[in-house]
């Protein structure tokens, strides 16, 4: 099989995301940095694989995906059997339920704390922590009662939700009030195969 | 088999979705409406089902959902074999993709000016009209080339993402630009068994 091949970028909490996935799945990853920087995202070659300019894009032969959780959706049917997705309808809504909140409420609150404070993106901040505040209190209360987000055991649900909420310190969203959720990561961390991002 | 159970709003695009493909799949749909007026939606019993809410919810026996994105996965998953849902795992994250664009670029672009304008939402129009001119912009070349979002043929990736954009004049967001978008709304309401909604 030829190696996977991820569009990444090293401080993004999406792109962290599929590294993640891919070594608990002890998968081969190659990396190709994007150099948001120079706004090579913005520009060919890489507008002409992902339209929308965004990291991360997987590209897995002729498979070319956008989207973080789409792309963990794909590597848990294609490499994780029925583990991480599993195909019967109400497990994998269970675990889409989830994906959801990684897509919005958890990008919306401490993921976008997190863009204006580490790096000056213009958006409401104030917003952005009551967001945190909402989607927090509602993932601790959850997590008093159940290890893990769906299902009772490690899914693509805890590998969507888990970066920009344990990088929340960075956007000045401290998970001090939530020790149901510092325990759920501390079970991540302790997956077989874990790997760190800085700040991490 | 019991009826499905849809806790409902009738001007929600959200619940809209999960009508539309009760019908287009056949399935008959008892509809419970939820009094967001009175705030009912905030507490029990509502509340128990859904910690988060929100509408819509769906029940089916002993499942319980929330989030439209997922509960047009349940349904596909459960009632529609492999037509709206591929369980192969390029076929699904290509649709997985467009749900996603469902729960963010869509919801933050023509879903966001319609809450501000039909229903007096504290939020920032002008950068909901700025993400809906993006968001469209991107869909309208897409669907230059294909005459669905996914796959070439309808899945849930049309089902989620059409109806806020079809009710995006209702947040000043007018579709003339977009002639591609507007033939493929026109190809969706020619599906058998379509409904529509107030406005659409």
């Amino acid at each position: 099989m030829a190696a996977l091949k991820l569009h990444d970028l090293e401080l993004s909490g999406n792109c962290y995301k599929v590294r993640l996935f891919c070594a608990l799945l002890g998968l081969k990853l190659d990396l190709a940095p994007v150099d948001l920087m120079s706004g090579a995202h913005k520009n060919s070659p890489f507008i002409d694989l992902n339209p929308f300019g965004e990291i991360p894009v997987l590209e897995d032969g002729s498979v070319v995906l956008r989207d973080s959780q789409a792309i963990l959706v794909y590597l848990a049917r294609k490499y994780g059997g029925e583990d991480w997705l599993p195909t019967d309808a109400a497990g994998m809504a269970e675990v889409v339920t989830w994906l959801m909140v990684a897509e919005n409420e958890i990008a919306r609150g401490p993921g976008n704390a997190r863009l204006h404070d580490k790096f000056g993106y213009k958006l409401d901040v104030s917003q952005a922590r009551t967001n945190a505040a909402r989607i927090l209190g509602l993932i601790e209360t959850h997590l008093k009662s159940t290890d893990w987000l769906a299902l009772g055991r490690p899914t693509i649900a805890d590998i969507a939700c888990m970066p920009y909420i344990a990088l929340g310190h960075e956007g000045g969203v401290t998970l001090a009030p939530y020790p149901a959720i510092q325990a759920w990561i501390g079970r991540i961390k302790a997956l077989s195969g874990f790997i760190s991002m800085p700040a991490l």
